[in-house]
Order: structure tokens, then C-alpha cells, then sequence
């Protein structure tokens, strides 16, 4: 508001281009990320320095035949300022209310997009305590709007947005403009945005990974086995799992692609059946919390390790949430040649991250990870349930990934990061 | 985003000097308008073109023992993005889910800041039809949360904010900051900032408008007579209608200033006692609607006669919303020397402009206008109720008004738009 545009040409051109490219993205996320349809209603949820992309968002949201799209723009600066003021008990109190009336309208049918562009240093100076009794109070209040997520009961999308505070952080030696004009363009890529018609590349890429996940669920592998460089791990899968991976169906009949970018294909351990160790790849960025160097020891598919060389009070705050906080809730696998693998950048944002690295989630699975006929209407007991999901990336050029089946023959998967 | 501060040196300062000033602003919303209590949640609807004003809010809230602070943030572009885009039909899909949330927090003890800065001119060239549907979807959506204020159930406050494209609207000859800098002037000084102690000068204030209030109470007129240029109109006074005026106490037992700047005092007309005409003394804006030149007739308290001469489509889309938009819901008393008056500028915002003139209300009347006891846990069938409240200014320097007692006594109150 007290600030204009620089004038000199280069610039006016670049941020004309950046303009251009973002409807773009705008629209790849309405119609292949949401694959909204004519009635919906749109719930967005996205940063507040993302205004001006959530306008974009909209247009072609209303022109796909939204009904009516409502933006919940969060500013993250609160949370600063809130830790810095407000009583330990305060911590507590939570907003359910707003949660739980965007869980309403997606029962009605809204479909919801999630943009992240999180600064990864947010809470970097607060008590790992405070930070850690808001997050909890934060994610009971969210819990009913992630069951419609995490169930995927409607069509929903989660995607970045380059914000000045986030790019500063992935690229700290430039100024703010260039930065965010830097990480836009390995957002675009990892989107496909590159590619010359990004809608058929993505069409091309969901069938891809159908290919991937089609091969792993006939194969049906009783455990996978991690192994590399500090890593020793194997990972039951559970035992009606089902890996999926790009595009899913929801429960409203609409198949949407709830991930962009997404090259991982996942699915479900079975809780009591981790066993072994392993060292995260990469750091964690987690609700404003930075961790690095996360070391973590499985018995019985339970956490009885663990350590950190930056964060390790974040860490243990976050492993305390609950007790599936301390088991996994999802494996992952991805290529070391994937879009965002390739740029060898660590983005300091999971979405982005976990796209580059095979991993697994701490916390909650992800309802369609086993066969519905599995189910009975009952939850699976042997699948993981939390209030998170946290993702830790394992995988690096060092790992190799075997399957193995029930009778205890082996079959490499990846050898040094890439399928076999 | 993709803008910087100009850095030469006299608009650094000026930047710096608004900021403080906003501060300032906000500090007495807290303490003054809200009177916000340790442990209360605070929920902040804005335009998210005020986000860094609403962090300064924030922050005093969190001083003042704010539990949390949940912005809200409305970006009124969409609106027109809809409008533009959206079939006839969706503009009945409303997002009740959200205000029902809101109203839900509300009645959990959640206190309500409503920061106003439309763009006044946003839909002059929009469908009036397509407007008034929208807008009838908005308010029903809206309603429980209005209630929440219009009852004064918990502490709320309305106060302006100069948004670009307000402020480019009131000063169409300067350039963006400068307009900026020019309302947010006039906004500080319509809040008392001027004063070398607000809070003591706001005190005051709230003392004077009481002792208005307990001399009209007094008199306990049975009737006004606002007669002058273009205006003949005789407005029967509830039976048990109270003069209000400045703060309020809350049924949550807090004394709020729910509207600053606040300059009326104003009670609740006998809906069906309402008869004569007048001439709207300035132009309004309602939900990105400009209506100048309102003449209107009345008989038995309805609207018989409505002419605009600018925006009369969407004047009789309003008139339209139901059968309470026709009639009054409250009639204010505001003297030609108060604050806003005073700088003789139209600011195309009821907030300001109706403290700048008597005005007249069609729509909902406020529940704190009649007596208590009167209503027995009935509404009063003589309090007007609609999904609307419009403000319509019909003071001005040539208008005299008349107390008019049930025996026909008269006793002149203001003279030239000044008490007398």
C-alpha cells in the first residue's frame, strides 16, 4: 500500500512475465489440481501475501462454474505475535469454529485448495513449548477439516505459492524480488509449467504413476527395506495396503490431482511394523519450526529414538502430539530423477521436498492406503491415526529400496535413489 | 509483492509518521471501540488490503490478553470476478457456513472488529439485478452474525481503515499514497487522535453523548419533525424507545464504542408512524453500489415513493430485499459540528458520512432502543426488523427538527442542523 512498482523496463517485463506465468499456474490448479466442477463451491486457504494469486485463482474458478469461492487468507505474523503475548493457558484456545464450518461446506460439496508458502524460519527464536501447545490446540481446532482431506471425501488441492519471506529463505544472498521470481520458477517447474501443454503432461505423468503404483499393488510386497547411508529400516506395509500415487477419485465422484507438484507414489505400513533406524535427507520445515539432521530408531513400529541436530525440542515436542505421532502413517517412494529431485535445491517446505525424496510420515495415514473392502466401516486397526502427518524425507542417491514378500525372497525396487 | 518502498527521504518519514498514527488508531480500537478483555477471542473481518493494519490491531489485542485473533479477510475483487462470471443461479449459494461459525464464536464470548474500507465505486458497471441477488444471498447468509450485533450480544466495534481505491474514490485527483495519507487524516481526526489524550478525549465524548441521550430520554418525545430543503417528514418514536448514543454496555457485560468515530445519538421509530418525505442530503454507498440524489415518500411508515438519480436500480433492488427494507428502523440526531461534519467532505462511507448528518435508517431497528422491560422476551411488533440497515443522511445546515409531544406540544431541538 505505501510501496509501487520499480519502474525501469527490465523489471516491469519480468514482473509482467511473472504475472503471466502465475495465470498459468492459476489455472492448472483449477482444472487439473482441483479438476473443479460447474456448482462448487472453493474454499481456499492461503497465505495473505498470496492475495493477488488467490484473485487469479478465482477467475478461472469461477469461470470452470464455481458457485462462490471464499478465500481464508492466514498471516502468519499473528502467530509471532500471539507467542509473544499471550499466556501459556491462552495456547489452548483454538478457532474450531472456523474449522469446523469449512468442514460443513465440504460436506455440502466445497471443494478446497490449500496454498502453502510458509516461512520456514517463522518461530525459529520462540520456546519450543509454546510453539508446541499451539500447534496441538491448532490441529484438535483443524481435525474435523482434515478428516475431509485425509479421507479425501472431497476434490481438494494443495499447492505452493512463492512468498517474499519463503523465497528469502531458500535463496537468502538475493533481494526479495529476485528471490521470489527465482523459487516461482522451480515452483513452475516442478508444476510442469515448463512443458509445452502442461495439461497433457500432467494427463501423461498421472498415467505414469498408475503404471508405478499398478506394478507395486500386483506385486503386493509384505515389507520394503530401506538401506544406505545411517539408514537401515524395514517398513510392513499393511495388510489390504494399496500404493497410489497422482490422481485420485474422491468421494464425490470428482478425480482430482491433490498434490501439485506429486511424484511419489504411497501408501500404508502397518503400524507395528517398523523396525530399524534411519537419518533424514533433508531438513524439516514444520509449522514455522526448523529441524535438521532428524535421526530416528523404530521398535515394534514405535519411536524409542530419537534425535536432531538443529530443533531437537521441536522434534520431541511434535513426537509427543499423540501416541500415532510416534509411528508411521505413510511410505513413500520417489525417484532421484523426479522434477524437483533434479534441482538438488532443498526447499524447506514439504510439499516441495517430499517430491524430490522417497519418505515417510510420521502421524496419520491416508484412508484410501487399504482396499476399501478391507474396511468393513471399521478403521483399520493395524493403520496409523494422529492429529499429524509429518513427512520425513529418507531417500537420497544412497538408498536402495527392496521389496519383500511374506515368504522372505527379496526384489530390488531402487538402487541408489532411481527405480530399478 | 513484486513492489518496494520509494526511498527518497520525505516519503520514508511521512510512511513512517502514518505507521505510527495507524498504531495509534489501532491501540484505541482495542482499549476504546472494543474494550477487548483478558482471555476474549477476537475475530476481524478487514479487507485484505488493511492485513498490516490488522497485525497492528493484533498485536494490541494480544497486550490487552486476546486468547486469539482470527482475521477474516475479504478481498471485494472477487465479488466483481463473480459477478462477472457466475451464472444468475450460483448467486444464491452463499457461504452461511462461515458466518454461522462466526455468530457460533460470538455466542462462545468471541468480541467482533469490523474494519470497513469498500471501494465505493467497485460494481457501478455490474448488473443492478445481478448485484441485489447477490447481495440478498450475502445478507441471509450473513444473518446470525448480524444478530450477534445488532442485540450487542458481545463487544464489537466498526471502525474505517483507507484502502487504495477508497481513498483514490474521495480524492480522485492524487496520486494513491498521497490519498492515502490524506483519508487516513481524516479518519484520525474523525477518531479523536487529534487530541493530545484520546482515550481521556473519547471519555468525555461518551459522557457528552449521554447526557444527550438522558435529556431525550427525558422529554420522551412521542414524535420528530425534521423539516427544510426538500424535507417534510414526521417520524413517531417507538412507544418505549430509548435514545442511545457513544458506548454501550454488551449483554457480556462489556461497555463497548461499538462505531468510531461515533457522533449521533439515535433510537428506534414506531414502525408504522412514519409519514412525509425527505431528500438525502449525501450520496450513498452500499456493497459497491453508488445511489446519489434519494428522494423518498412515506405513508404509515412504508416507502410509497422512491426516486435516485443515480443508481435507482439498485435502490429499488434494496427497497425489494423484504418487507422491513421499506420501513425505518432507526432515526439518529447528529449535530453540523461534529468532527466529520466539520471537514464538509463526503466520504462515501456510511461510517463517516452518517456521523456527519441526522440520518434515518430503512431496515432493522437495534434491540437496545426500546426498553427492556417493554419487550417482555417478545420482539415489539413496532421495531422494524429486516435483513438490512441503511443509512440515509437527511441532515444537513437547512434542516430544523422538532420534538413533538403525544399532545401535540412541539419543542424545537435542533435549528440549522445544530442543537439547539
Amino acid at each position: 500500500m505505501f510501496q509501487r512498482a520499480r519502474d525501469d523496463d527490465r523489471v516491469g517485463l519480468e514482473t509482467i512475465n511473472l504475472h503471466f506465468q502465475m495465470d498459468r499456474y492459476a489455472e492448472l490448479i483449477v482444472l487439473v489440481g482441483l479438476n473443479l466442477h460447474p456448482g462448487q463451491q472453493l474454499i481456499i486457504t492461503a497465505p495473505v501475501e498470496a492475495a493477488p494469486f488467490v484473485r487469479q485463482v478465482a477467475r478461472h474458478a469461477y469461470r470452470a462454474g464455481a458457485s462462490l469461492v471464499t478465500p481464508l487468507f492466514e498471516d502468519e505474523k499473528l502467530s509471532l505475535l500471539r507467542l509473544a503475548a499471550a499466556s501459556d493457558d491462552s495456547l489452548d484456545v483454538s478457532n474450531a469454529w472456523l474449522w469446523d464450518g469449512v468442514a460443513k461446506a465440504n460436506a455440502s460439496g466445497a471443494a478446497r485448495l490449500l496454498i502453502w508458502g510458509q516461512d520456514p524460519g517463522l518461530l525459529a527464536e520462540q520456546d519450543a513449548a509454546k510453539v508446541g501447545r499451539a500447534n496441538q490446540s491448532r490441529l484438535q481446532a483443524y481435525s474435523a477439516a482434515q478428516k475431509i482431506i485425509s479421507t479425501f471425501a472431497v476434490n481438494w488441492c494443495l499447492a505452493a505459492y512463492p512468498t517474499p519471506a519463503w523465497a528469502s529463505f531458500v535463496f537468502p544472498g538475493e533481494q526479495v524480488d529476485r528471490a521470489v521470481a527465482l523459487l516461482a520458477e522451480e515452483i513452475f517447474t516442478a508444476a510442469r509449467l515448463d512443458q509445452p501443454n502442461p495439461r497433457a503432461a500432467w494427463h501423461a505423468h498421472n498415467v505414469a504413476l498408475q503404471e508405478k503404483t499398478d506394478w507395486l499393488n500386483a506385486r503386493n510386497y509384505d515389507a520394503l527395506h530401506f538401506v544406505g547411508d545411517g539408514t537401515d529400516l524395514t517398513i510392513g506395509l499393511a495388510d489390504q495396503h494399496v500404493w497410489q500415487g497422482g490422481s485420485m477419485k474422491c468421494a464425490n465422484g470428482i478425480a482430482c490431482t491433490p498434490n501439485i507438484p506429486t511424484d511419489e507414489v504411497y501408501t500404508a505400513p502397518d503400524k507395528v511394523r517398523v523396525d530399524g533406524f534411519f537419518e533424514c535427507s533433508k531438513p524439516l520445515a514444520y509449522q514455522g519450526s526448523l529441524i535438521e539432521g532428524i535421526k530416528l530408531r523404530f521398535e515394534a513400529g514405535r519411536v524409542v529414538d530419537s534425535a536432531a541436530r538443529v530443533g531437537s525440542s521441536a522434534l520431541s515436542a511434535i513426537l509427543g502430539t499423540d501416541e500415532g505421532a510416534r509411528r508411521l502413517g505413510e511410505v513413500a517412494l520417489v525417484p532421484e530423477i523426479a522434477p524437483v529431485a533434479r534441482s538438488r535445491r532443498v526447499f524447506f517446505n514439504t510439499l516441495l521436498d517430499e517430491n524430490a525424496a522417497s519418505h515417510v510420515a510420521l502421524g496419520r495415514a491416508y484412508s484410501n492406503c487399504v482396499r476399501p473392502d478391507s474396511r468393513q466401516g471399521q478403521p483399520d486397526q493395524r493403520l496409523n491415526n494422529s492429529l499429524i502427518h509429518l513427512d520425513l524425507m529418507i531417500g537420497s542417491a544412497s538408498i536402495d529400496v527392496h521389496g519383500v514378500h511374506k515368504d522372505g525372497t527379496r526384489q530390488a525396487i531402487m538402487r541408489q535413489g532411481n527405480w530399478v
